[in-house]
This record gives structure tokens, C-alpha cells and sequence, in this order.
């Protein structure tokens, strides 16, 4: 079986090897000609809207998927017609627009932080009227990693924000006072089956992901995070990896976003569970039987951003598995991560703040 | 980093996989222009004594090693003098025969069975003196997979099988009347550190590996092995994974063979440790820190022989993790592997059965 994916950054690269261990080949369709993923299978080069590129790749292959979400959903829709593309169509479209997001988690049944919509500027005014103040101004379209979001904390603040977006459509949401932020990752098959890991605990440094935590799945909250991922994925009949992000705040779980992918916030899964959700993605979208989500100890993971430290540095605690996506150093970058799995959660933590203080100093140093 | 691996079959594609995690990437050397290896690097098509492919090899490479030891050591020994190569060379000398093998671990005052050895018709009765019978005849080099050894009850049938297998230089050994047999897989870094794996329980049929079970470290004889690793690869001044295979008699452990490189016998390890053989292996070949061998359960794998069953049947069982080499049906080839990871020895064992069944049925339906 050929599986094709649309993105060949560092997430197709992991779905590569995943889907190598099933005897299953992946050509990569990605805008650079030096993509990571490239090591793990072919790469076709290609814009994500290069109509003859995405046919290219489809006629390769027996089945499609995506590791990122911000493609054209016409071009989408049209290859899925001719090619089994999973998640399918309906997932992209929603998880592209905030406000179809969070429209459709409001008719789940779902709780979000207060939130409005401003396609222009005299809506703007509005759409603060239902969030609140202080807020963040989000692009309603295109953000990610922290990308095209603003906090403000006056109306004059918001209008600058707004105008310094580019005018583009907007929600702004009110700043949710948490305690935490989690996630939760589950993989539902093509017949409907769900399986999902334990909850994570996530902690960001500007919009980007730094450090996650397994969290043990006696959670308070693991119950209505499971119902938030169970009405999501069959409202959309989705098939794959799926990730929702929450707010904690006291006892009640606000969704934040879902992502209809594999997600970074479900790396540590690679070493720390039975099956990752890099081959659970891989399975759902093939059609075949997903695996154990069993957590085999207290885990957690660590990003890399900018630039790595290096391999011998992070290697010298043997309960770190590190993940080197092969990419070029630059600020902010994505460029690995290092996953820690334990007896028990005091020496995870332990291992935890060793690869956070590396790479601290890594990005020190690099200055 | 760039490594080079001598062969591209399973081993390579494993050892690739496990390169690609840290950013490694991978040239493989192989006769067969179709290896499948090709998948996770670069494949490189010559002969293991092709000495421009073997300098094409080097010439890419960073560091040099190898998945199959029966590669002619004189171009190794001229390799290894312009590229790091790992195993030393001395390794593979030994492992390419049996009487040297069995030589060198008498001097580590290790116990084998009795042994004799025979490189021509008028030496075949001296080591049938030695040996005793019934006993096993193996051509002194390049076995594997019990091909180049026959099973002789008399004088009779030991010089006809001698004549048959072409009157090379051979061992003969006393068949051992062995309770099971077990294996060690140890891998030592550049700087000297060994980590081991626990012990492996190990079924053949005809001679090829079928079942590897990963036994309590508690094992009474897991001392002894212990110590025969240590004093194989310090002797060897050894870098990189190795396997050394024994037949457990009583309270006694006889060392059968050896191998310098990752082993069959620990596959599970992909699933079942927290650091797989693969890549310990890589990081000892690289020079970098050895990672923790902890089991996560009670792990268990099947190797599937000649045809692969169907995936979907396969993954039924959540505790399995499949893995498919993308290698032709072929009898008796190797093409995959299951492994098992679970939360006690009982339920391992329900799940080993199970897939006895389905490789057993699979082969019977391939007929």
C-alpha cells in the first residue's frame, strides 16, 4: 500500500516512519524540495494548491492524508473524490476557520471562552463586546504555533491589532483566566472505533508548544475531555488521529482548538505508549485496526526550538529518546524533540527540567 | 551525520528506521538493487567483496558498520582504515567461523559443547572423538539460519553429510540435550559502557528463530550470560549491539554462537525497552551515550516465515505491534515480525499463541 501526504515537515516525517514499520510507503507532496519528510519516502515538490502536483500525488496512491490542515479545501474535496482521502474533507474546512470551530463545538454542546467575529472594522467593536477585554486577536484563517494572534487590552488596542493584521477576518477571544492547558489525542478508525491516550498537560512559551506531560488517567477532567473527543470525531465521522485542546479552569473544561492530525502535544506517545499516534494516524487512514493506547510509564516530552543541542548532551540521561527532524536551525523552528519515559512521575519531572535547562542554554548559547 | 550499513535486508531497514529517530541518515550497500533498506536511505547495489562499491560506501559515510558479518574482512580491514567502522574488524573474524569462534570463548574459559573440527575426510573421525554422537555437522563458515548444518546419528552419516556439503572445512558438535535456549543482546559504546537487555527465551524451527520471549531479569542464569557478555565484547574491544546465543543445560550455560550485530532474537526491544537494539546500535556506532534497556512489560515477539499474514488479522490483537519488512513471499524468508507488549507473562503468552496460530494457518494456506 502507497499512503500520500500532503506536508512533508516533521510530522510527515514521523507518520514516514510509522507507516515504514507496517511495510506501508509514503510519497510526500511539500512546497520545498528539501523537506524532512523526504528521508522517509518520496517527495514530490509541489505548492499545497498545485492542482497537478496534488494529482500527481493521488495518482501514486492507494490513499491520502494531510499533516497539515491549511490546505485549499476545493482541491482537497476533488482529489477525495477520486482518491480516499482521511480525515476527510469536513475536518479541514472546520479546523480552517475559528469561528466554524468554535460554532461547531457550540453546537456540540461544548463550552468555549467567550468569543466574537469581526470581518471588518465596525464589527469590531461588537465582536469585543462578546469576548471582553483583555482579549486575543486571532485570524479567523492560516494561524498556527502562535502565528497571527495578538492579547490586547483596550478597544484602541484591539483596532491596531486588527489594522496590523492585515484587516482579515478575525475572532477575538476573551483571555481565559486557566490553570492549565491539556489535550487530549485520539485515533478512530474507519468502522468508528475510538481509542485516545491520556490526557496532557501542555505548557507554551509564545503560542508554541514547550513541554508536555502525560497526565494520569484518573484526571478529574479526563471524563469530559473523552466526551468532547467522542462527540467531535462523530460529528465529523472522522477517520485518524484527531487533537483537542482545552482550558482548565477550576473544574470546567473550555475547548480551545482541535487539530485534525497528528499533534505535537501527542509526541511523547512515540516511546511512551503502546502504539503512537503516528501509527494509530497511519492505521485509521489505511484501514486497519488501531493499537493500544496503554501509557508504559510516567512520560512526557520536551520541543526543541530554534536549534537543537547536542545528541550526546541530551543523550547522556538513558531514559531520554531524542527525535531529530533533520531541519536547518532557525529562530523558533520546530526542529526536534526529546521524549522522557519513567518509573514514576518525581524522575520524569527530574528528566523534564534536565532537557529544559539544555535547551535553554542551547538557545542561549546560540545567540 | 551519515552512517553506512554493509547490507540492506531487515536489519538495515530496523537499524535505518532507528538512525532516522536521531537524525541520521542512512547508505546502504547491498547486492540486490531492490533491498529493503532502500526505503529509509540511500541504496548502494554491489557485492559484499565489490571493492569500488565497498569505497563508494565509505566515501558518503561518516562511520561505517554492518548488518551481515559474512562480508570479506580483508576489504573491511582496508575500509576501516579510512572510515570508522564498527564492530572492529576482529568481531567479524571471529564470528565468520565456527572454529575460531569456539576457540576464542574456550579462552574466555566460556563453556561450549564438545566440538571437533574437520577440514578434510581423514580429520572427520578425530572430531567425532571429540563431539560424540549423535552431532550436529556445520560447515565451519558462512551458516546461518541453520543452512550449511546437518543432524548425523553415526559415523556413516556424518562422512556422507560431510561429502554433501561439498567436503568444506567443518565443525562437528555434540548435540546438546538442552532444557531451551536463550540469548543475551548487550551493546557497548565506544568509551566502554555495556548496557544488556534482559535475558531472551528463544524457539526454533529448523534451525530459524520463531519465537523470542524476554525473560525476568531474575533468571538464575542471567548472571552467567551477564559475564559472558562482558568478557566477549571486552575482549573484542567491542562497539556497537551484539548477540550471543547458549543452550541452557540444568544450571549450566553453554555458549552456542555469536553475533556482531543486532539479532533476531532482539526484536521485541523495538516495543517492549525503552531503547531498542537498533538504536543502541546507532548510538554506539556514532559515539554517542547508550540509552536505558528497561523492558515496559512482559514483551514477547513472532517472527513470520515466508508469507506474512494479513495485517488486518495481525492488529486485531491491540497488544501487537506489526512489523512488515516490504520483502516477497518467499519459503522460510523472514518477512516480518510481530511483537507483544504486556501487562503480565500470562497475557504476553495468550498473545503469542494467538499469533502462532495465525502464522501457522497462513502458512498452511500459502501451500
Amino acid at each position: 500500500m502507497t499512503l500520500g501526504i500532503v506536508g512533508g515537515g516533521q510530522l510527515g516525517r514521523m507518520l514516514g516512519l510509522a507507516a515504514a514499520r507496517l511495510g506501508i510507503d509514503c510519497v510526500f507532496l511539500d512546497p520545498s524540495n528539501n523537506a524532512c519528510a523526504g528521508v522517509v519516502g518520496d517527495l514530490l515538490t509541489g505548492a499545497f494548491d498545485d492542482t497537478g502536483a496534488l494529482n500527481a500525488l493521488a495518482e501514486r496512491c492507494d490513499v491520502l492524508t494531510y499533516e497539515f490542515e491549511n490546505v485549499d479545501v476545493s482541491e482537497l474535496t476533488r482529489l477525495a473524490a477520486k482518491t480516499p482521502l482521511y480525515p476527510g474533507v469536513d475536518a479541514v474546512r472546520v479546523s480552517q476557520s475559528r469561528r466554524a470551530e468554535k460554532t461547531f463545538f457550540a453546537g456540540l454542546g461544548l463550552a468555549v471562552a467567550p468569543w466574537g467575529y469581526a470581518a471588518e472594522p465596525r464589527e469590531l467593536d461588537a465582536a469585543l463586546a462578546k469576548s471582553g477585554l483583555p482579549a486575543i486577536v486571532k485570524t479567523d484563517r492560516l494561524g498556527y504555533d502562535g502565528k497571527g494572534q495578538r492579547r490586547v487590552r483596550s478597544r484602541d488596542e484591539a483596532h491596531a491589532a486588527f489594522a496590523d493584521m492585515g484587516s482579515v477576518a478575525v475572532c477575538v477571544e476573551g483571555l481565559v483566566d486557566f490553570d492549565e492547558e491539556v489535550s487530549v489525542i485520539g485515533a478512530r478508525s474507519r468502522d468508528g472505533q475510538l481509542v485516545s491516550y491520556p490526557l496532557t498537560r501542555n505548557r507554551h512559551d509564545n503560542g508554541i508548544l514547550v513541554e508536555s506531560v502525560a497526565i494520569d488517567s484518573e484526571h478529574p477532567l479526563a471524563g469530559a475531555a473523552l466526551h468532547a473527543l467522542q462527540a467531535t470525531t462523530s460529528a465529523l465521522d472522522y477517520v485518524g488521529t484527531l487533537a483537542i485542546e482545552f482550558f482548565v479552569c477550576g473544574d470546567t473544561l473550555l475547548v480551545n482548538e482541535f487539530a485534525p492530525r497528528v499533534h505535537n502535544s501527542g509526541h511523547w506517545t512515540m516511546d511512551g505508549a503502546l502504539t503512537s499516534q503516528f501509527e494509530n494516524h497511519v492505521r485509521a487512514v489505511a484501514g486497519l485496526p488501531l493499537g493500544s493506547t496503554r501509557a508504559l510509564g510516567a512520560s512526557g516530552m520536551h520541543n526543541f526550538l530554534g536549534v537543537l543541542p547536542a545528541a550526546p548532551a541530551v543523550l547522556a540521561n538513558p531514559a531520554v529518546r531524542l527525535h531529530d527532524y533533520g531541519k536547518a536551525p532557525r529562530p523558533g523552528r520546530k526542529v526536534g524533540h526529546a521524549n522522557v519515559i519513567c518509573e514514576s512521575a518525581q524522575e520524569r519531572d527530574k528528566c523534564l527540567n534536565f532537557l529544559a535547562k539544555l535547551s535553554t542554554h542551547t538557545a542561549k548559547d546560540a545567540l
